[in-house]
């Protein structure tokens, strides 16, 4: 009963998602749904992610905020000088197609290239709703332990990439990027993996070349 | 309709909470649900702790993990020498009172003093569940940031203690204690807090005394 009930909503949502899709495609936008536990560096990435473009000047990056409660991150977001929607989800868990739906029409499509869209941090949830997004990329920080990929497996099953954050802090801890890369293959031995820092700047010369040709290889503009 | 189905689903799992709370009381059992997001050291305050009520000798634990899959964690545990029971969730991003209730038997409950439940790495979906607990306490871990308490306010708001851990990491963070602490106030006036890391042990003796008490308190045995 229970089950069945659950599968109902991930059907509406598909459908929604669908919708989404279709709108994001229209406009010739490439979604990226990012995914990591509270605190993994989401934002921080996006920020130093977002300046990169920018210098760069090959994408227009736009960027739909999710979180239970404050503004906080769309504000950081705006202060890249980055169209940025916030969606408060008032307690819930995951972002859904719904919710980007309401949020699609509050950006101009047209001068979008590449659409981030930071989930709710949880590790769990978000990867059971799909928002109509192009991919997913699933991130885990070093200083949450190598076997997250192990013991979160769903996610890095579903997601087109995966990225180990903080690595300036890897000294400090035991995480193996070893471990955790067999983990993440054990999940899903297609997974493109990254591992960076975005305080430092090491490694995001790699992860965003591979987004821009992403962009490039699935936008339509 | 959709929130309808949720305030059922929780109503539901609340009277299994109730029925769990009894069986507990019965055998003079205090439980603390011990929620925090993926990798933010449940598993290792857990083990700390455990080795410290072992030599002090004046409670004894018992354990109940949850984890989506894989059952490492109990492996953990059970080589502190302290009974432990796995539960796999299956991917579901919560531990509800079905579970605890369904594993419950599987403990010598006249043999143990305090039970901690390590519920799923999720800092959202698990403060809705109430598990039949005596109390609920939250980890957050210094490398996640110090606005953590402000952004997933809800578990803050129902937890009784918060426990800030990985302080040995806190000089490479810009985390700052009073900041997460001024936001954990601002959810929960009356929340017990504390700042400790359990690979150094600085900070574990202050949690486990205030743990004792809460157990000679409450615990009926």
């Amino acid at each position: 009963m229970r089950v069945k009930v659950f599968q109902d909503i991930l059907e509406a949502n598909d459908r929604l998602a669908e919708m989404n899709r279709k709108t994001l495609a229209k406009h010739g936008v490439v979604a990226a749904n990012l995914i990591g536990a509270p605190g993994c560096g989401k934002t921080t990435l996006l920020e130093r992610t977002l300046v990169m473009l920018l210098e760069r000047a090959n994408l227009r990056p736009g960027v739909i905020e999710g979180d239970l409660e404050t503004s906080r991150d769309a504000e950081r977001i705006a202060a890249c000088g980055v169209p940025a929607v916030q969606i408060n989800t008032q307690g819930g868990c995951h972002l859904d197609a719904a919710m980007i739906q309401a949020v699609l029409g509050d950006l101009a499509l047209d001068g979008i290239d590449v659409l981030f869209i930071e989930n709710v941090g949880n590790l769990v949830c978000p990867a059971d709703y799909n928002l109509g997004e192009s991919f997913k990329v699933a991130l885990v920080s070093v200083t949450e332990g190598d076997d997250k990929p192990a013991k979160y497996p769903v996610i890095f099953r579903r997601a087109e990439a995966a990225i180990i954050t903080k690595m300036d802090l890897i000294e400090h801890t035991d995480f193996s990027v070893d471990m955790a890369l067999r983990y993440m293959r054990a999940a899903n031995p297609n997974l493109k993996s990254f591992a960076l820092s975005a305080k430092t700047g090491h490694g995001m010369e790699t992860w965003v070349e591979w987004l821009e040709k992403k962009v490039r290889d699935q936008g339509a503009k």
